[in-house]
């Protein structure tokens, strides 16, 4: 879809206003002339929303079947028309064309919030993912699922805070764990993924192994191969042999079984269909044909998921035909930057494509950074694998397992707090019941060493967060810190809503300054109520149930609201302390 | 290809400097590391232009075997690396590579000059094709070919100064004859076309019919059909019955036999793939099915063709999975703006398009106009059509018939002098011996009702025009015009380069002004000869073989030249008067 790429804006705005008025000579007439069927609105409402509100049957079908409108494509605010048609006589007619009911579907992105450069392992009927993690502490998160769509993280790659310190302790936020991937391999399941360190590093890039007989570990010591090149993944072919990919383009190396040893160097098998930033390698071994799938493009909306094969492991790789099997074509979708992807089948032998995505308020700002959708893969006659038909990311699909999905009630989000790159388990600690500690550092914020922080990723675009903080009994020192919540991307940009002995403040940090600050005074007497909620870029503040200030514009802790660094991740909401005060926070419920 | 994507420019040049200087070792860790393959030089040169050059076979093997890179790719010269080969040991490889000798390949735009909206038709082993032609008489080109690359213009649809004169008389330029159709049933050809008229007509579309037993002609006079609607095709079905369709989408109506009468009104089947601007409606019956070609996405950089299919002619239809089935995916090619063609069997069951194509100056400047591409189709295992396996247009490309196309010297061009709407005969005509004759009716070329000028069209981007020019013996009036060669794309923008009794001058006129003009004495005593030499937005003047003045910039004849009415044609040269003389030129032979 697009904005307004009609004859004129007008007529655009006239078609829209005869669907909702039902008028169907109007718009039949408009299409035919001068209306292209591609427009929408600027809230990304298409003619078949205005259509199905305006109620004529005889309307919405024309626009189904002759012009080819797609009852499940989402408006930026990811509702369909096959939504507007709840409940009315047209629900049935949409459901008959969609072939699923509003009740047997899920939504893309299925993993909300930072998730992305997802892999995935299937494991007797159960399905396990990981995803980057930069330098967020604990590393890797592993996910679990029964029927592809509902998610709960289990567990993470690498646990131990003296491992993080050392590797991760110094390195800038962005860097860090990026893409890793997860296999499996007799009755032991392997994760690699690449350590990014700083730019001044020996090695700037490295890959990272560690294998664990339980999918939600604990993984042992991770090794380190120091070989240069982004998202491996491990292949193991019929004979027995393993082998490690990595980009740029696919190029392999053989490895020992157990991952620790590379038994040769990194030979290219395949640079991709488009020849730009070509990574994400992922082999497959189907019919005879060796699988190579790539993400190309670049992670932002150029990005892609392209594929080749070969009947012999290193080549030649013939291109498909059809490349790229998934990317969005389309500017107005409210899924963007669709690519990197690994595919998985399922136990009935269908298959499936868990891949990243992005999605932009206002189409510019990415707050909750790379999410993970899932869409089905067909495979052509010819033995080609698309992704949803080609027709780029679904908001809306029916289930891949029907009787399993009712079981489950909803989606579950992450329940483990994060800081940066380690933790200090003697100051910042999360109790069994939910109570959150910290001890200041005497570090704000804005310092890389500071781990006094502990945070969440936004679950999506609205929420409300409310934490409620003390100062525990024991705490003996004069409270000489400021503490509170923080709404943090990185150490470059993040802000704090907090209190100090005789004030209440919101600062934002940007680049290398406190760039706004409001405050007033407050006397904390060691117990108080914070709230945030977010709504866009709109953030309200209020202080024991009472709201102090409103901004918009929040667009600093989003990937693109600061050129410094890489900003792979995504905006994350929590606690802090600043100072050397021990303090104790517990989350609210959600509303 | 793309300009420049790598890590930097830096890293783009380095490798290209590599690559020239066959350093494998320094091109493959960038390649690993940093450098986009896709990347390529302000002049369109890309890594395996310069590896050719640099005569490393194992680097250009690696480029093309492992990266995929395409040796018959073209910089924006229109040269390929396969170009760059000849003669050279590598000419054998990459001859193996593509599948066909330099000799038996032929190059796209196989017509250019402005040749736009192609159809097609075969009858036994003769193909036909027509283009549209716009205000220009004589009205839509018809040509011939025995083996589809090389083409010789036989006849023309309209041919009727008194009817031309009727109809197009009064039309602006870019109104007219739009894209035309070419069909043949039951022993006779019939072209349709959109007479577009002005925007304050009763009917600012309408259809216009003619057929002729000879595909040369004549044709019989127009029927007219006040149906809006644009690009009407002919279709025939099985049982006889037959049908006109016109855009947006695919409408058909049923028509009489001869296409003389509409027995029923428009009927949307198919809206297209995109739903931007679909057009150029194209139907085909093959295997028991309908396939509807449409051309999408306006006659720019968007432009493509899609397809759909229905077992029923009425619909439903089917998007093809695949679809657009040709585009111009990549940025930096040489031939951009592909769409609108229309599928033709040959006689041993292979299929191909022809379709419009633009190709730019410097990126911007569509001086020659929308000319016309030939690729071969095949068919997926699902039953759909590809074109050049879906890789866009084909810069190189086996010759269909080489045991034809050996016979043919060269591409034979236009030999018809167009004037605009009409022609006057009594004043404007052509000799057989060569000689153009000119009386001049008063009228600068700045006016609509101006005819006293005979062009052709600019046949490629470089070339050189040289005519001489005398007062014939017959003309007694004193000389009190100026007369000479035009460069001309319409009424709004032209370049005269002429002479009045006592004055050489050179003169541009855009939009509703003369702009720049150069002029100098000159006594012209009845002969003087004309040469103008192009080269891409540079003219060279020449009188009697004197260089006289050089322009640069002379972009106001391109379609992108001037905001005003509809600039679909191209840009064409000629020789006109501007007072009462009479003139005469010959066209000297073409270095």
């Amino acid at each position: 879809m697009n904005l307004y790429t009609s004859k004129t804006e007008a007529v655009a705005k006239k078609a829209f206003e005869a669907a909702g008025n039902g008028d169907y000579e109007t718009v039949v007439h408009l299409i035919d002339h001068s209306f292209n069927t591609e427009d929408c609105d600027e809230k990304g409402n298409s003619l078949l929303h205005y259509a199905v509100l305006g109620k004529n049957q005889k309307l919405v079908k024309y626009l189904v079947e002759r012009c080819k409108m797609d009852p499940a494509w989402a408006n930026q605010s990811m509702c369909t028309p096959y939504d507007l048609a709840a409940g009315t006589p047209l629900e049935d007619y949409i459901k008959g064309v969609c072939g699923f009911s509003l009740g047997e579907c899920y939504r893309n992105p299925v993993l909300r919030g930072m998730h992305p450069d997802p892999s995935i392992v299937r494991v007797g009927e159960d399905y396990y993912m990981v995803n980057s993690s930069f330098v967020i502490f604990p590393c890797i998160p592993i996910s679990h699922s029964k029927d592809l769509v509902h998610w709960k993280t289990i567990g993470y790659a690498v646990t131990d805070e003296k491992w993080a310190k050392k590797y991760l302790g110094n390195l800038e936020s962005g860097r860090g764990f990026w893409a890793p991937d997860i296999s499996y391999h007799n009755g032991r399941f392997y994760i690699c993924a690449t350590l990014r360190n700083n730019d001044d590093a020996p090695f700037i890039q490295t890959q990272m192994v560690t294998s664990s007989d339980e999918p939600a570990g604990p993984y042992g010591t991770p090794v380190i191969h120091n070989v240069l090149g982004i998202d491996p993944s491990i292949f193991t072919d019929d004979d027995g042999k393993r082998y490690m990919l990595v980009n740029r383009g696919a190029r392999i190396m053989e490895i020992s079984e157990d991952g620790t040893k590379l038994l040769s160097l990194p030979e290219l098998i395949w640079y991709g269909h488009s020849g730009h930033a070509p990574e994400g390698p992922h082999l497959l071994k189907k019919d005879g044909y060796y699988y190579c799938f790539l993400a190309e493009g670049g992670t932002g909306k150029g990005h892609m998921i392209s594929v080749a094969r070969s009947r012999k492991l290193y080549g030649p790789y013939e291109n498909c035909p059809y490349n790229p099997i998934m990317h969005q074509w389309d500017e107005m979708g409210a899924i963007q930057c669709c690519g990197h992807g690994k595919p998985v089948e399922t136990p009935d032998g269908r298959w499936f494509m868990v891949y990243l995505c992005s999605r932009f308020i206002d189409g510019t700002w990415g707050m909750t950074g790379r999410e993970t959708c899932l869409d089905e893969i067909t495979w052509t006659l010819d033995g080609w694998p698309l992704v949803n038909g080609r027709k780029g990311p679904s908001y809306m699909a029916p289930v891949p397992f029907p009787e399993k999905s009712g079981k489950v009630i909803s989606r579950i989000g992450q329940s483990v707090w994060f800081t940066p790159r380690t933790r200090d388990i003697t100051r910042v600690r999360t109790g069994e019941d939910g109570i959150l500690w910290i001890r200041g550092d005497g570090l704000d914020l804005c310092s890389r060493q500071c781990q006094s922080l502990l945070i969440q990723f936004q679950p999506d675009f609205g929420f409300y967060a409310e934490f409620e903080m003390w100062i525990p009994g024991e705490e003996t020192n004069e409270f000489t810190s400021d503490a509170g919540m923080t709404l943090y991307y990185d150490e470059n940009t993040y802000i704090k809503f907090g209190v100090t002995k005789n004030l209440v403040f919101v600062t934002e940090y940007v680049n290398n300054a406190y760039v706004r600050t409001k405050s007033m005074k407050f006397d904390f007497q060691g117990r108080v109520l914070f709230g945030v909620e977010t709504d866009g870029l709109n953030r309200t503040f209020l202080l024991n149930n009472e709201i102090l200030w409103r901004w918009t514009d929040v667009t600093s802790i989003c990937s693109e609201g600061l050129t410094k660094g890489k900003r792979f991740t995504g905006a994350a909401y929590g606690v802090y302390v600043n100072g050397s005060n021990l303090l104790c926070w517990r989350q609210h419920s959600k509303i």
